[in-house]
């Protein structure tokens, strides 16, 4: 990349403006920069640092329709995704969904054990210590709830897109430990339960469950977050969030669907119809330039986004500038990674008119993110998408940048 | 690996000895795992989430030379290695040195620029808005001082290995900014200069600079720590700590080796010279089990530890589990990524008799990790760990498993 980025001029107009002044006084530009606060270091600084009191950017509560709700409580927190840089989500800023209860637990890791029973030759009880000696993995994988959808209502993209997040988990495979307890040949569900106050279950197909299911009890590099499940969560990879069950307690192999308390229109009593229809599909949202912000001025840009899909890794993102009628290959940064997002980026130059401003993504299934058009003529709704889609809706987010350069939802 | 773990009877004895009491009383025991404590939400806890008052892994200071100073300020604070999952340093466990300066800068980053000047034709002073408006790269790097060695003196790994770090790091390459400058073809090296007490400036190779060093606002997803350099820290992958220049707020290009404070014997004024003086070797340690851990039981262990090198991709691990008679293959945990910390594992049954577990690697050069016996004979000294490496010291380090499960420094 940088080969080419040589034969452009230069990007930005202002940086070189500024040259002028510059050129002669350069030292005392630097000395002019010295910070006159040092931030003197603490025992607490030292023991586990801080973000500077400068950056504010926080989660927030998830759109009306969620929060707060009858009994003044915050069920859904959305990570502040225009702010997001890179993959991984700062475990402080991981999306929450607390539908399940209206606390966190406070559990000690060291009184927590996970059951495993049901139909396995073996019923066994892991301590933390006990999961922390089998084989580990790690790999990066977002989460997402179902509710994540572009909104007629929504004046940024933390209000439409924030309930997704992702990060590195390491924990053991569900499929050894259910090895381990002697799963039987004839199960062909499990049943996972959190600790919460509503003991939030999920029945999910033993396919899933032995094929790349992780009880994880790290997090970005430390131990899971309270309000992501410390200190075990069952992580689904690609699944709704919904069945990536925190505070994991238990889990019992079954043969047949059990209808819990999560079932939100869950009700799928063939496995794999089921693993199908709880799979997140191919999605991709710009969160630069996203709605509520605002560009300077005319001039370079890079357009920068994530895309991730339930059905594995994503191989392709589009962006288009012209609401859809024009679309180029947007760049990964990294390697995409199977049920995680991808950063993507693409130069763009504004020329200072309205611009719409999309992306669509194609997994390594050949899945395509559909329109708003496509979705409503699947569920036969209509297209304006003040219509609430009856799922999951993965459709194309699009943002219009008016020509004073402040970016809105296209939808409101 | 799920298929090969099938053929195995059970990982964990102890497990399989819960099951007697659980197969009847299943329920009864999920129930008792209830936890009766909530963490009430809090305003503070949905905008930004802490970790759970269990954990309680910090990071130390760094060996008696380092700290405390004759001022009572510590200089060297080290990341609890021993307690790494994955390959993610946590941000607020990222190791510390601060030998340039007592006190963290606290800037504001709306205040804060950065200054491109000397050899180059337009010199140029950046916002970090104009920055967020180049092309962007995100990449994981490992950042090691030159002083994380196997000591004879280490009680812990924290104290031999604690200061190196790994992190998503997001920014813009320094080759695009020199660009943008018009740096003159006959600069061959770099001065970057951070804005904390005593300015401490690092001469950096051009080549190095225009080949992957990147001017770094984000970390881990958020924006870089203050204690990593908070707004701008200027990244050169595979370089000695020292050379990552924090607080970055100048960089000037220059023509020759420029001596400066952070010159630990770092006297190379020949820029091919430097650049391979400056390069941390391959180097990998075992993180469980190491010393100061305790084994419970015999029985089946995952060996886990990191490997790392400033000269691209880890591309080979092996273990030794006799002293290094006999070594197998450790599994890497992802793909290795250039100049990051690369998890391995391997699996192990101890037999609970006293075993020197060891780990070298080799990198994308087909460099391999040296014996202290090597590394002795480079620098003419004595094997006895106890003398010091006159230099950076990337031996491999043993840890001794005595037969009551308690693991030691070898070297101690």
């Amino acid at each position: 990349m940088a080969k080419k980025l040589s034969n452009r001029r230069k990007f930005l107009k202002n940086s070189a403006a500024l040259a002028g002044g510059l050129a002669a006084g350069a030292t005392q530009s630097a000395n002019g920069q010295m910070p006159e606060k040092y931030i003197k270091g603490s025992d607490d600084l030292v023991a586990y640092g801080q973000r500077s009191s400068f950056e504010t950017a926080v989660r927030e509560s998830h759109g009306r329709p969620h929060s707060p709700d009858a009994f003044g409580l915050v069920k859904h927190v959305a990570t502040p995704i225009q702010e997001s840089v890179g993959v991984i989500t700062p475990s402080a800023l991981h999306y929450v969904a607390t539908t399940r209860g209206h606390y966190v637990p406070d559990i000690d890791p060291n009184a927590h054990q996970l059951m495993i029973h049901g139909m396995v030759d073996r019923p066994l009880s892991f301590t933390l210590q006990d999961l922390k000696r089998f084989p580990s993995v790690t790999r990066l994988h977002f989460v997402e709830c179902a509710a994540n959808r572009p909104s007629i209502g929504a004046k940024t993209i933390t209000e439409s897109h924030g309930l997704t997040s992702c990060a590195e988990w390491t924990g053991v495979l569900l499929s050894t430990l259910l090895k381990e307890a002697g799963v039987k040949g004839s199960a062909s569900w499990i049943i996972a339960e959190g600790a919460e106050e509503v003991k939030g279950t999920s029945s999910i197909p033993m396919a899933k469950a032995m094929e790349d299911s992780l009880v994880a009890y790290g997090m970005n590099g430390e131990a899971v977050r309270p309000q992501q499940g410390y200190p075990l969560r069952l992580m689904v990879p690609g699944f709704e969030g919904i069945f990536n069950v925190k505070w994991l307690r238990r889990i019992k192999a079954v043969d047949k669907y059990w209808m819990t308390y999560n079932d939100y229109g869950h009700l799928r009593q063939n496995d794999v119809d089921a693993a199908l229809g709880y799979t997140i599909g191919p999605k991709s949202v710009i969160t630069f330039p996203s709605s509520g912000q605002q560009l300077p001025d005319k001039g370079f840009y890079e357009i920068s986004g994530l895309a991730w899909s339930g059905g594995g890794a994503i191989r392709r993102v589009e962006v288009s500038t012209d609401g859809g009628k024009k679309w180029k290959d947007a760049q990964f940064v990294g390697t995409p990674q199977r049920m995680a997002h991808t950063r993507f980026t693409l130069p763009w130059t504004w020329d200072g008119s309205e611009s719409m401003l999309l992306s669509r993504c194609t997994d390594e299934l050949g899945k395509v993110q559909p329109t708003r058009v496509q979705v409503a003529k699947f569920f036969g709704i209509p297209v304006d998408p003040s219509y609430r889609v009856p799922g999951r809706d993965n459709s194309i987010q699009t943002w219009r940048v008016a020509s004073d350069g402040s970016v809105h939802n296209a939808y409101s």
